[in-house]
């Protein structure tokens, strides 16, 4: 794998995560990058969320400072003093203007930064820096997560797309759902990636669910070194889409406890909006989850998360299918149980539902629940 | 206790559910009832309420039959047909109109009744009937529930109500989340109860939760035998509503797997609207549920949850109280972490949630989140 050109990496302890860890990253271009970022929904928006969305803006944009441990959400003007002095310190070792440098969180909501331990790690971050590093990187801004998220793509002409991203879900108490970061060397303008990212993240990471709780941190960047002119514009556009695929693939996998992925298919809706509602209401049903964990064919949880978004449907002609295979037709289940549980003991289940509405789809991917979900959400902390 | 006048009950065991415990159930009164009932939103609605919502427009009725373990649900017209015939043979056995029993079902979605066990105990059904028989009753609707839930309050003049309820949340794969009857002596009119009980169920009913996934099945009834004037409107109002708070409070201490009740109570919202959705956001939030259920005092997930809604509020002006202690102001957590875990060990947990931004208030009862709850739903029909 050949990192995309015009960014460097780095990694330090600052002893915020215990045992000690990576735990402040860096992502750097010597280069003016071309960025733009997608935020969460959350009324509750971090420090570094309303930070993120002022600095995006500027012009003149050199990388990303990330910290894990602490979200610095719900820190009031104190957090985003905190954030700010962090970027104007890394600047001042990078020798570039003081807002040129994005921020990102993730960890406990309510506790301020500890500048006291990562300030006096900053010359050291800095001196890191190298192209190969992002697995450091990568590392540092792990919670919960049990393997470094990262995802690849190269085109024809040289062009590469490096995706990284952190995520387990809600990874409580820390609440820090996810970061992602896609890097290209690829020339970008701003206005087109104004409209790009959004689209991939809607493609991507929002057709993710683990519990249904959105994190007040949620960030995904995208940064251009612009080194590379761009030929086939589909062919990037699908490259990035891939790359965020693969990592919000990856984030669902590592759902937190989870033994599953669970692919939510629907089709024949009237509506997108309503081919949504029905899917996420399936990918977030306790008790789809749990049967899917269990391995048991239980299709009457599917129909009540269907109808307890209580859009109008004709329920008796709903179909279901099990990783291509039909599973119920007319109200009946038309495939020997034995079959369905051992689909059901796959890695990726396939649960494909169709309506008789429309034409409208929507996918969702989720996490089953199970045990262990409540294990490391309960005890956490202690 | 003295049940109301003019009701009779009964149970047998048909064998449906195993192992052989009662499954099949019958509130009975000679006199003609005033009866009323409000049944689920799911657009997925088993045959019973289908028919039920029929039915109790009838001008005479006599009672309701109840199974547990199948409930009826996605059975397209032989499971109408079906529901139908049960109904009309307790009715000959009784000696009354075809039309005068409503019908009740909870149990496993997409099984028809299987009326070769059931029809023979019809008869069985009617000759045990007796006033002392409504725990049998309460025993033969129940699935997962772990004990029979009974309320009861009787008023000066002589008037009483009886409310019995099944549900312990979701129960899965039942699905049958709850049935409630509530039964009184009382003199009432029909078109009295049409206004009197939705507003009783809103305001028991309608505000607990346990997973947030809403069943096929959800009936309750509210049955007048019409015994006794009426002196006092306002107390017997008063005690039905009583009666329904304390059957709701009974599944959600029952929820599956649960070891508390959560009361989440949210004030100073802009509308009821936005309180009601901030009320059900924390108190389905997994994060926070596990959070209880963990005793840890982990105010951040209580914020993402209210943030998570969307709805614009100023969340550095929202105040949170522990059982009444102060514990969240200013972004601080204002009391020691001992004293709040101490409080977060009690079986019941009061977070009162104030915002500053109206003066609607709403209140929701919610089961935390345990292993148990998994365990109870991935390996149920195991």
């Amino acid at each position: 794998m050949k990192t995309p050109e015009g960014f460097l990496f780095s990694a330090v302890k600052c002893g915020i995560k215990k045992p000690d860890r990576f735990d402040l990253g860096l992502i750097y271009s010597p280069n003016r990058l071309t960025a733009w970022g997608v935020f969460t929904q959350n009324t509750v928006q971090a420090a570094p969320v309303v930070l993120g969305k002022k600095l995006i803006k500027e012009e003149t944009l050199h990388g990303v400072v990330v910290n894990s441990g602490v979200a610095n959400a719900c820190t009031g003007e104190e957090g985003i003093q905190r954030a700010t002095k962090l970027l104007e310190e890394v600047a001042k070792g990078l020798g570039v203007s003081l807002r040129s440098l994005l921020p990102a969180s993730t960890g406990v909501i309510g506790e301020q930064l500890p500048l006291e331990k990562m300030l006096p790690k900053v010359s050291e971050l800095v001196s890191n820096l190298s192209p190969e590093r992002y697995l450091d990187f990568t590392k540092a801004i792990m919670t919960t997560d049990t393997f470094p998220k990262i995802a690849y793509r190269s085109l024809k002409n040289g062009i590469s797309i490096l995706g990284i991203a952190k995520g387990a879900g809600m990874i409580a108490p820390n609440m820090a759902t996810m970061l992602g970061f896609i890097l290209t060397d690829a020339k970008v303008s701003k206005d087109t990636l104004k409209k790009v990212l959004p689209k991939i993240v809607d493609h991507s990471f929002n057709q993710i669910t683990v519990d249904g709780d959105t994190s007040t941190n949620d960030t995904v960047y995208m940064l251009c070194s612009n080194q590379k002119d761009l030929k086939n514009w589909e062919d990037f556009e699908k490259a990035c889409l891939e790359v965020a695929q693969e990592l919000a693939y990856l984030i669902v996998k590592d759902g937190e406890g989870a033994s599953k992925v669970i692919k939510i298919m629907v089709k024949g809706a009237k509506t997108k909006e309503d081919a949504k509602t029905f899917a996420f209401s399936v990918a977030n049903s306790p008790l789809v989850k749990t049967a899917i964990y269990g391995e048991d064919a239980n299709w009457g949880r599917i129909f009540a998360a269907l109808g307890k978004t209580t859009i109008p449907f004709d329920f008796e002609k709903v179909e279901i299918y099990l990783n291509g295979i039909p599973w119920v037709k007319n109200l009946q289940v038309i495939t020997d149980e034995e079959i369905l549980r051992k689909e059901l003991q796959k890695e990726v289940v396939e649960i494909q539902i169709k309506l008789k509405e429309g034409k409208k789809g929507f996918e969702v991917w989720a996490s089953d629940l199970t045990e262990e979900y409540i294990k490391i959400n309960a005890h956490y902390r202690t």
